[in-house]
């Protein structure tokens, strides 16, 4: 795919009338911390000083990863369908939180190793059932990955509102946004890798030499896309396209954990300007996460020891999108109110 | 007040019931991290594993405090009146926040120095126009002081639902929030102090000078009551009521920033089992809020550089406690699901 062209969010004249705004509220000059910079980032997004939250929605991407085969990961692969049969179910732990919080949940087959048949809520974007072995081979062929990216296009222009959240499900899936992490940021191989849904210290080391094998084995992929191919997951392509249109249409990204920020590390080698849209919902416990937002110079909103994916840092996070939007909407201002400003000279 | 009886919430069973429910969810082993350990703690002070988040009040204690005559407030003692009837008129973040997130908003005038008259929507509970300034006299009479209590007590009991958030209005009083601090933990002043709405650095120090003259002062006080009366507020004293009695009632506490701890940290010294049942919303920006948090061995919910007051840090930390509900009651397990589990042998 042509990636769409994003531009930056930057307006100094704009900044400054959302500045003004949001001093003039009734509280002490940035007494609302990260809430002010969420306020503006919203305002500078959304080219207004009334800024909205509208129709949120949150789009889990579920695929196989073929780097299973290597003994990777704590659970069995099958429960990548059975996970997704969950959603489909409302059990898993994104419907609760996405439907307390307002948000629409969208399924979608990226490439599930699993037969759904047609099913109401599943969206079906399956490109095979499951990557290759990228111990072996690339994950996807360029064709595949540009397919998966224009999906995630797709469905992302095809949806309402202007706040779209991310997440995914896909067993192995953290030994991808690994391998990603260290091909596009060269950070250690050690550094980029964690125990995912729980492995034993002997399983991280395991999927450690695992990717470090893989990386040695690929070793002339550098370009962003044929990184994204080599290493990546029909669902991680399919998050990094739907991101690039999402901040082309001038929707903000609620970017959630690990998996997620690395589809989003792929998307901003290939443009930058996608990073102006993201409001990045919790760091990840997931070791590597923190390291990974360090390199996208972000600043999380959450920090609650979580790291079950699905998108559920980024549907907790939407109540403070929406007080971010309120008080900027909502709040009377020193003079509306007839309150005292400050009086003390600094 | 004789202080009510409170138990602590400890009940191995119980406790060993919830890690069951919570850990047979269709997610990873502790993956859902700081929520997993706030529905356990909502299970044992509602003794249940069907644990629920019912009508949340959130309480707002207004008060005056003398010690503005000493000039350490960057505001101008009327904006506590002003900030009242912003509240009143539904202009205030907390409004915003309180009413974005489902929260009942009581605002309690414990002794602003301003005849309000009798107002809808304005709990009357004036004890006088203001506390006597601190740096020469005691802020109260332990008369007072008690009053003080069992009106927040009462004020409490007469609450619908299973959840109070504390927040308060009150220029000075971060002022009489830091003596508090250092007479009840003995952490130095210097460490207790901060720009509370915006003091220039001289500013202060200035603060610091009041607070350890005051304290020579009053040298021989040190029994917690005696304390609190001394150095406190009205609003203070009313919400450490109110927390004695709500934990009593086994509600859940939710506490906002550095005033409302201070007023936490002196009901904990009447009766510790009171943080058996208290849920910490946030980190406040408030230098000294820190190293109170860890006196008292909590961990903030959120971390979002706020020092604002009002409970606003309660009100947004809401839907992290409904969050956590909801995961317990609404999650399928593993079995409901037909989701396979680990099969890393670990």
């Amino acid at each position: 795919m042509r990636p769409p062209i994003i531009a930056t969010t930057a307006d100094p004249a704009l900044a400054a009338q959302l500045d003004q705004a949001i001093n003039n509220k009734t509280k002490p000059l940035g007494s609302l911390g990260t809430l002010e910079t969420l306020a503006k980032q919203l305002g500078l997004i959304q080219q207004t000083v009334a800024v909205t939250v509208e129709q949120p929605a949150i789009l889990v991407f579920a695929g196989d990863h073929g780097v299973v085969a290597e003994g990777i990961s704590a659970f069995p692969q099958d429960v990548t369908w059975q996970m997704v049969e969950n959603f489909l179910a409302d059990g898993a732990a994104i419907n609760v939180f996405a439907r307390q919080n307002g948000a629409s949940l969208y399924v979608v087959d990226a490439g599930v190793n699993h037969d759904f048949g047609p099913r109401p809520g599943l969206l079906d974007r399956k490109l095979a059932h499951g990557t290759r072995n990228f111990a072996q081979e690339p994950a996807m062929t360029a064709q595949q990955c540009a397919t998966a990216m224009e999906h995630g296009a797709a469905l992302v222009a095809d949806l309402p509102g202007n706040v779209v959240g991310f997440g995914e499900m896909g067993i192995g899936n953290t030994t991808a946004a690994a391998a990603l992490m260290h091909k596009l940021s060269g950070i250690p191989v050690a550094d980029c890798v964690g125990a995912g849904t729980g492995l034993s210290p002997d399983g991280v080391l395991r999927k450690q030499r695992v990717i470090e094998a893989a990386v040695a084995h690929h070793a002339g992929v550098s370009d962003p896309l044929d990184v994204l191919a080599t290493f990546g997951g029909f669902e991680i392509a399919m998050m990094s396209g739907a991101m690039l249109k999402a901040a082309a249409m001038r929707k903000t990204l609620l970017i959630d954990g690990f998996i997620v920020t690395s589809a989003l590390l792929a998307a901003s080698r290939i443009a930058p300007a996608v990073l102006d849209y993201c409001v990045f919902a919790h760091c990840s416990d997931e070791a590597g996460h923190r390291r990974m937002l360090e390199q996208l110079g972000a600043r999380p909103l959450l920090q609650l020891g979580m790291r079950l994916g699905e998108g559920t840092g980024a549907a907790l996070a939407l109540p403070l999108l929406h007080a971010a939007a309120n008080f900027l909407n909502e709040m009377a201002t020193f003079s509306s109110a007839s309150v005292s400003e400050k009086s003390e000279v600094a």
